[in-house]
């Protein structure tokens, strides 16, 4: 297909002169060579990413993509459905913790129904609605392929909004009640994993809905058969809307060259997503922490990605991935504002 | 001793009345309970260290020790020992990572001299110098106990003089070369885990130096005989100056009621001297850091801490705690300003 063709081409490999130049410059620095550990890798991707050997970060988004589950009608979620839409109105009164993080790091939020259930007019929010929730997985496709591929141009578009409003890093955040159900369907689908090793409890539910959970995604996978090798059949079938949103908006940093921090499980899952639809969008992927979600280790591993926060969060909007941009920006400032060697006059290791 | 009960006596326990706010507060802002993880436990322990159920960080300290070591002479660094007092003019002239942190999170930077071999007259250098450097803790006590008691006197009184300004939150960093191998020997005493278990590569020392390294300490428990239940024998005999300072900043900050945050392996070190000498310290301890040295996951699962950090850092200076300063901050604000559901007119959880 033309479109995906064109997004296929228009993300590039990182910049290796870019990389060498700030792993080079890392190691004069007043510090014992690789001793920022991973804060150091993370400012020579971010080098590679934007092609700045002493990269910066100035503006800084959280993009809350917001869709309702019809999975929720096999009792999934401890929340009734209806809390998506309530937090929608939550993000836009700043009274999230999305919101406060957002504060503190000096971060702007961007709020995107993109498949929320009601009809949402507010101002501050961004009505890129693609259809009113998703159908119900664990009795076929969740959304049409078209659907889908309409829901991640609506990532992309922000992502691109994003970028051009000088956006030098982006945080991927979700609301949707039940969405950790489509989650999991998404990397048991992938990966091959039973159910049982991918549910988790969510936002907290008793067992009685955890068993409900693993039968919703056993059911899923039974009824839908998507095709691992077909990432776009997994995301229809199994997938939400506010997953192909985020996994659009990953794409979408990646085609601008801006560096995306992942949140936790429902990130992870459109993050898996974006890099089984085009690979070359990985290398332009941060991860941020490792949630209490326990597939979250399993999706990590299987992106290849070490989250540095371990807080046994599990809140979704976008919150880990806020907390981490203060380690990205230290990582950006360690880089461009320690002393050399030969600067301070610290004498260098014996050989 | 008098000043001992003195001391034990002033560190009293968390405010139980302004947990039990904290905590309820939490339990109706708009998530689900429990969803911050360890950001939760984090704001109600500061409402307890501080007596507010509502802390805020306004003044944030960092506490450079800077001391050298007799053990160097054992070939246990990779670094001349006059870094020591080379990166002490990198502190005072801004270039290291610690002031890079520092200006990131808008933290200021104490350096003290409590131990540093040569002599230094700098400005903005607090001068408190006990002697020095130790010696060889390989062949002898590396201090003696009144000297040891000196140096824990000295983090006290910065404590006490941060307190004095204003300090909200104060964070516990390291400078000499060498101060692995103590650690290492203050670990291995105190727990009685065997020299290989708890010494690790510090800066990235060769196989030949790690060798020394054990062996240095294996020599140093041989020839003083350390008794694990004397802090005060075991910090003499196989510490360090900075190790003692650090110890007594943490003292100090309980006695003032103010949270401190440790960084890595060495302030682990201190920590456990600190908490071994007064128990009642501990509470207001808070982690920062997993480090790559090995012993330190074994130094704090002795101080039943979990770092909420893993970024594989092996600096010092404080440059781990300070990173986890953004962490305490969201939490606090978090409790603070997320709204609640009732504020927010979101539905909760069903029975």
């Amino acid at each position: 297909m033309q479109r995906w063709a064109e997004i296929r081409s228009g993300i590039g490999a990182l910049d290796q002169g870019a990389m060498a130049l700030a792993r080079k410059r890392l190691d004069s620095l007043t510090k014992p060579q690789g001793s920022l550990g991973m804060l150091e890798d993370l400012a020579v991707q971010l080098a590679g990413i934007t092609g700045n050997p002493l990269p910066r970060i100035q503006e800084k988004w959280v993009v809350v993509m917001a869709g309702d589950h019809g999975v929720v009608e096999e009792g999934v979620s401890a929340y009734p459905a209806e809390v998506t839409a309530q937090m929608v109105l939550n993000f836009l009164a700043d009274g999230a913790g999305v919101n406060v993080f957002a504060r503190h790091t000096e971060t702007r939020v961007r709020v995107v129904d993109v498949g929320v259930a009601t009809d949402l007019h507010l101002p501050g929010l961004w009505s890129r609605k693609v259809r009113r929730g998703t159908a119900n997985l664990a009795q076929g496709p969740a959304m049409t392929p078209q659907e889908a591929e309409a829901a991640l141009e609506v990532g992309i578009g922000v992502a691109a909004d994003l970028a051009d409003r000088g956006a030098d890093l982006i945080a991927t955040g979700d609301m949707g009640i039940g969405n950790t159900t489509p989650s999991a369907a998404i990397l048991a689908a992938f990966t091959g994993r039973a159910p049982e090793e991918v549910v988790g409890r969510g936002t907290g539910v008793d067992d009685m809905r955890l068993a409900a959970k693993v039968e919703a995604v056993r059911r899923g996978l039974r009824v839908n058969r998507p095709d691992a090798s077909d990432a776009l059949d997994v995301l229809h079938k199994v997938g939400g809307l506010e997953i192909a949103g985020l996994a659009g908006v990953i794409l979408g940093a990646a085609l601008r060259r801006v560096p995306v921090v992942i949140d936790g499980f429902i990130s992870g899952a459109a993050a898996l997503v974006a890099t089984r639809l085009v690979p070359a969008a990985r290398p332009y992927i941060v991860p941020s922490h490792l949630s209490e979600e326990p597939g979250h280790r399993i999706l990590l591993e299987e992106l290849g990605l070490e989250a540095p926060l371990r807080l046994h969060m599990r809140l979704g909007e976008g919150t880990g991935a806020i907390l981490a941009f203060s380690l990205v920006e230290a990582a950006c400032k360690a880089l461009a504002q320690m002393a050399t060697f030969a600067e301070a006059s610290v004498s260098e290791r014996e050989a």
